[in-house]
């Protein structure tokens, strides 16, 4: 099941989810700048400059999150946020690099 | 531009719609199911055994269609989809796979 904040397992990711996830332009720009970063790279949720309101940024981390697209933790009084990379494309192989190579729009 | 059936050319498929297509798990039936079969294969829209309304399949090639991921033609009184597969391949690799690996629900 998945942990106090919402994260699935490994084995609970399923490809539905994901893909509605990814379906979001913001979304997809969130996944594309950590794909971008070394391995292990954490980021708070502002840093990304997504043009949206507080409440709809805490949205879009959720279902990134809940999807199992990103893990994040609290440092002090931020939520930072990293990409769920090694597990991601254990289960679906590929897929990273294809939401990385998207244009900016 | 898109042709006159609405099927976007190699240039204009555009990852934001194919996600969004790929989002619904009947849409991916679709897709899984054509991914299975011999390149080339067209089948019947009512082949793929969707259990959902007339409307409602006509609205799912369309998508499906729009996005760039079926092709469709007409053969005498029937439509006929096929999937859009090695224009997919160019450009999203290893997409059509990672839907094709999905367990069936």
């Amino acid at each position: 099941m998945p942990d106090e904040e919402g994260h699935p397992a490994l084995e609970e990711i399923r490809l539905g989810p994901v893909l509605s996830a990814l379906a979001d332009p913001h979304r997809r720009r969130v996944v594309r700048v950590l794909a971008a970063e070394p391995e292990g790279t954490a980021r708070t949720c502002s840093s990304f400059g997504l043009p949206v309101s507080k409440a709809t940024l805490t949205h879009h981390f959720r279902v990134l999150r809940e999807a199992g697209l990103i893990r994040q933790v609290s440092r002090g009084n931020s939520r930072m946020a990293g990409l769920r990379r090694a597990e991601l494309e254990e289960l679906f192989p590929g897929l990273l690099a294809i939401v990385a190579a998207e244009p900016e729009a």
